[in-house]
């Protein structure tokens, strides 16, 4: 079809999108083994293989693409979905096998960046001093190093995708282990690797194997020395985590949210807030001891010494009319970008009731149904996003400024076309790594609008 | 029908139930305008108005009932719910009305105790120091005492229903004056009521009345000295709080939970963490301050300053057969009690990965689907209860003994019967109050099986 010479990337994801409209099973499965990334691809118009398969009607390959954890939510030009496509080329089996699966989160949304759990936590380890040393000094113990609460990466340019990506970089016992003798320096245990190593590692006898453990390493060392420790080139320590910090693969975000989290705490959380003393590390850097024997934190049920975690609502407000959604700007974000409406949760408040009280201080708008979506750690410094949908029962807006400078109601045509079509100057969406961009792709997706 | 006198409150349950028998929707609505409480009381094996109403295809009566708010979780004797009785009685229109509300929570569930949103937070107002000081002196202010974290309430024997019920004791502002201008003494703002006088109060000018605020006086002053100031009778500080604070009113429920989670925080968190400093009291209460000029937390975004709030999540972990579900029992539960297993949520873990981990952890159960269903404010200390539906993927049971003692399979018949005919010496659950019971109550009635 093309009248001009495709590139091997651009002719791999063609001869996808055309197994799809096909239905040529055996040839996708064999593709997407190779390239996994595949998957999402999308073609002419916007069109994805799940698109073309429905659009054809071919029931296995929309089976296939699901099972493989594609997303359902993208639309192609003309702003519909693959149900929506399903449906209007008569193929009910097909719109019903898209829907049906929409009842659990986990089949609309994308998995949520910083969500990814590549580590077993084994929390169980943490009060075992002699398996933990053992583990430390292990030589196939992965250590990562933190500066100023922020990991070490190495910048990789992706030729293929022309995606830039950072990489954790990674560091053995021997590398480190003057840094974590060190009495300032803070010890993470992360857990140990999920998977299992493939049959063909023959060296590796049956049993025999343990899976690495993972260590951050908090250090306040000099970041330039620290970073000549390193063997990889392109290193360097992100200085603006908001921006910087969403740049990893989805295993990779996963860990640095949970050793980025503590090491936040930690830095904010080195004394005693019962009585103002001195406090050490114990179970794997999860929890701190006072070094007061007299404090009564040392006594009965208290949270003091164990990492903080903040819960935090946001909510994509929609319009009684089901046909427009309320976002809001704060001063601080680039020119055009709205987001939705967020807030910390109250002591003695319900998610629902925090919902509705955020939206009613930040913009005057009254909210009546609350529905739950989805959650996301976001660990700048220590959050957990508690994301949801909320329909409006008023729609006058009156901002309260000391929260945000703007809030407006956008139509589902102006939503779905920035969605699609990128930045415009009138509105940009938060990046797609952020719970608000998949709350307002999923407000599309589950009421296209043909 | 009764063979024997009746009392005056059996009297009025009868009208009550009657009416929703021959759906006399006049009378019905005459009667719970006086006597709101009739709404879910139980006649003869366990019927409420709405199953009765259900029952005799009385669809005006059953719409009005749940608009007044009616649970429709109970089952009677024979564990069908109003639900199951509108299906069995070939009352689609009936049926159909009762399912619709599923979809919101609160259609389901009844609210949860100490989540009634009574005042109106009015958070803007916390750092308007002049308008807190002219609520301070104000004679309509209402002032609670806590000593030691636990509200001075006043237990009242009600008659009528048997049971018993504390009540927060009131003070005004000469009554505690000289408390809250020492030093120690912490003073927390918590709203101002947001019901607006009746027109029946003709000495109040319209627009000129001012809804009371209210503040929580916490202060370590000797607990006997406190229990003189009162006017009112049997007055104490209850001194367990995990059963001593679920007798109040929902109204006063929900007070004591925001109140009482941030009097905890301050007992625990009166020193600086990120320096060990003094702190001092800011926002009404809502924030604490380093009063060190140089410390690092006066800079900067952190979370050091406001109260804390520790989100757990709470699990219905359902077998895969669908009809048996998982409890687990602590070494400290009274004889025979079984509850959802819990526990805190983790630095860069979501809701569902949590609700996995835990499970897993706890019972040696793998979990798949994950559903969030409710949420609860818990002020012991100050957690955020998050309950969740999950489905097992595996069924055999191995217990991690630090955590829980006990972890057992109950059949849906096993769970109803306790429900519904109280303790028996094998099967207590948690009280009504707790998110555990509810999320119980959820299950048995989402799946009634006839």
């Amino acid at each position: 079809m093309a009248s001009f010479p495709l590139s091997a990337k651009e002719e791999i994801v063609e001869r996808f999108l055309d197994a799809a409209v096909r239905g040529d099973l055996p040839q996708l499965r064999m593709l997407l083994t190779h390239t996994p990334s595949l998957i999402n691809q999308t073609g002419y118009s916007g069109w994805t293989a799940l698109m073309l398969a429905a659009r054809n009607g071919h029931y296995n390959v929309v089976e296939a693409l699901l099972s493989h954890g594609c997303d359902k939510l993208p639309v192609n030009s003309s702003l519909q979905t693959a149900y929506d496509i399903a449906k209007f080329w008569g193929h009910s089996h097909i719109s019903n096998l898209l829907a049906q699966t929409d009842n659990s989160c986990s089949g609309v949304l994308p998995e949520l960046y910083f969500s990814r759990e590549t580590l077993d936590r084994q929390s169980d380890k943490r009060t075992d001093k002699a398996w933990l040393e053992a583990q430390q000094s292990d030589p196939n113990t992965v250590y990562l190093l933190f500066s100023n609460v922020n990991p070490m990466v190495s910048r990789c340019e992706e030729d293929k995708s022309s995606e830039v990506l950072d990489k954790l970089c990674r560091f053995r016992y021997d590398e480190v282990k003057d840094l974590i003798q060190k009495p300032k320096t803070k010890l993470i245990f992360l857990g140990v690797e999920k998977k299992k190593p493939s049959s063909s590692c023959s060296q590796v006898q049956e049993g025999s194997w343990e899976p690495p453990a993972w260590f951050a390493v908090g250090t306040d060392e000099d970041a330039t020395e620290l970073l000549k420790r390193c063997r990889e080139n392109n290193c360097f320590f992100p200085e603006s985590p908001n921006r910087n910090l969403l740049k990893f693969s989805e295993e990779e975000a996963g860990i640095v949210a949970h050793a980025r989290s503590v090491l936040v705490w930690h830095d904010r959380y080195s004394f005693c807030s019962t009585c103002g003393s001195g406090t050490s590390l114990e179970e794997g850097g999860h929890k701190r001891r006072c070094l007061n024997s007299e404090c009564r934190s040392l006594k009965g049920v208290h949270n003091t010494c164990y990492p903080r975690v903040d819960p935090v609502v946001i909510m994509l407000v929609v319009h009684p009319d089901r046909n427009q959604c309320l976002l809001g700007r704060k001063k601080s974000f680039p020119v055009g970008m709205f987001s939705c409406l967020a807030g910390f949760i109250e002591p003695g408040e319900a998610i629902e009731d925090a919902v509705r009280r955020e939206v009613e201080e930040e913009s005057g708008v009254k909210v009546g149904l609350v529905r739950y979506i989805c959650s996301q750690p976001w660990p700048m410094p220590s959050n957990l996003m508690i994301g949801c949908l909320a329909i409006a029962t008023s729609t006058n807006i009156k901002v309260d400024q000391n929260e945000i400078e703007e809030a407006r109601w956008f139509t589902r045509q102006q939503i779905a076309e920035s969605l699609h079509r990128g930045a415009n100057p009138a509105l940009m969406l938060p990046p797609s790594q952020t719970i608000a961009h998949q709350l307002i792709r999923y407000w599309i997706c589950k009421n296209a609008n043909l």
